[in-house]
């Protein structure tokens, strides 16, 4: 899934891209979730864009129904990273020239169904011609300054926190491009349903921003390994994991086809989790706002990410979501 | 160019979003050139989205950097339109996987120019694999609610205006189509500029809606047949042309290839004139705004869009850009 473009790469892209843009002085940029344009002392507009193709994003098995949900959950992810409710969506699709009208229907009920999950009805868009099935989805909200939870504030001593188990959309991933049949009791339905219908954790973003417990927050999208590399080389520190969150549904799967649950866990993506880091005093605060919220390290002096895994102290590598496809051929 | 979805054409494929995605109760929203959220009484959100194909809307002729170019333009042109300012905008770029680094940097220049131009930095984006070249911009800016200017305000008496002569994009495009080339003192050169390098009346629209003697406003992307029939439509008027704004360029070329010089001003579309009717007495403050504003007639009682071409009096169908490629191919 999302094979990468073979001679440059998805980052390398960006990278060159931004280059050729040049440095804009807005506080958030290419390098956080979401991007914060100022407009007064109080007031900045947040908006943040994701483009789904059919042909790279969209596994065997997965409706255009769900195509067009998960495109308004991926765009949706961002903002709860950041503590903020995105408040419309521009929505513009290509479309085949062959498509039917039944098909068309799918991906705006799709749509349809992600924008009222979250809140954030599509006010616009644009439809045209084009070779692949491609759901372009900006999001827009705002926020108060101080208010919104970037990406580089880590600080040494904080716990590092996820709002959820890793492991179940790589599974879920991989079973769909292997085109695998789950079993009756298995937990197989757990792991498809986790590619199939993500979630985003808007709710728990929202609630962890208002503590002011939260020194910085990214979602897992790119996958766990990345995220936490990301809060690292941003914040300036180290990340030291005691716990990877693998779900129980990935040990098992794992178990049954001889993976490493851990690798699922870390290096999968799609997962829409978001990874906080919590002053210590807040903490309490912050398992008040998010129950569910699962303590999986801490950060420190140094740089890059390690966790222990079965005794042995590993460096966990800012792989992510570009490298899928070698756990997904596995 | 944009050859349309044969089955189920763009109009209709809105259409058929709109109604599954539902109504929703903010100011503008799809019928008008962009969408305003409201964020307090005293602030409207402005969005919009614009989607470049390349296999469909990237002529033969045109280089890749003046299509990322192009694609910006179109989405400021809309705000143009309305008077507001684009702010900032978010740039989602689909690649096929033989794309070059070389290929990739001249859209990316295209995109800086054009953002430079207009003063609205990229802010972020994605980028993704696919089959073909998609650039999609979404642009937000904000307002004063009393500000922004609408399709829906045309009032009986008010005089019709635009910003430039009309055909010489419809022109440009078939010569490039045709793969024309133009002989040396020509006036060819400015054809293939119109489609090549179009501009957004970015700063006249500003001004426009300042004056608040415009009472409706509507970007001509669509072509002027198209949009003079939304004005009419919204704002439950007729319009009456007694001047088609076609120009000198575009009679030469169509007297040279037996063409109709009124079908490529009002059938073409691409062209990034602004269409906006004026209270008769804030008509002076209008040109003063903008001097090089040209009447080309009035609203009336009823309902339609008629010119006076030739002596006769024809009615102006609401046809536009998407019948393009019957003028294209005439």
């Amino acid at each position: 899934m999302r094979k990468k473009l073979e001679s440059l790469r998805e980052r390398e892209a960006i990278r060159l891209l931004i280059r050729i843009y040049g440095r804009h002085d807005f506080p958030l940029g290419y390098e956080d979730d979401v991007a914060a344009v100022p407009i007064s002392p109080r007031l900045w507009i947040i908006v943040k864009g994701d483009m789904l193709v059919r042909s790279t994003d969209i596994p065997p098995g997965m409706t255009l129904s769900e195509a067009g949900r998960k495109s308004i959950v991926s765009t949706v992810s961002d903002f709860a990273a950041k503590g903020v409710r995105p408040k419309a969506l521009i929505v513009s699709i290509g479309l085949p020239r062959s498509i039917s009208t039944r098909q068309l229907s799918e991906i705006g009920r799709g749509l349809a169904e992600g924008a009222t999950e979250y809140g954030c009805p599509i006010v616009g868009g644009d439809t045209n011609e084009s070779k692949d099935i491609v759901i372009d989805v900006a999001g827009f909200g705002y926020t108060k300054p101080g208010e919104l939870v970037s990406r580089r504030g880590a600080q040494s001593g904080n716990i590092v926190a996820v709002t959820g188990e890793f492991g179940n959309s790589a599974a879920g991933l991989r079973m769909l491009l292997r085109k695998e049949r789950h079993g009756r009791g298995a937990a197989s339905p757990v792991l498809e349903n986790a590619i199939r219908r993500p979630r985003a954790r808007l709710e728990e973003g929202i609630r962890l921003a208002r503590t002011r417990a939260v020194t910085s927050s990214i979602d897992s999208s790119d996958g766990l390994a990345w995220s936490l590399n990301e809060v690292a080389r941003l914040g300036r520190v180290r990340v030291e994991l005691y716990n990877v969150p693998v779900s129980m549904e990935t040990v098992d799967y794992a178990r049954k086809h001889n993976l490493s649950p851990y690798d699922l866990a870390l290096y999968g993506g799609e997962e829409y989790e978001l990874v906080v880091t919590v002053r210590k005093a807040g903490w309490p605060s912050a398992l008040r706002a998010v129950p569910s919220l699962i303590p999986v390290g801490k950060v420190t002096k140094g740089s890059g990410v390690f966790a222990r895994i079965e005794g042995r102290r590993i460096r966990v590598k800012p792989r992510g979501y570009e490298h899928f496809g070698e756990i997904a051929r596995a």
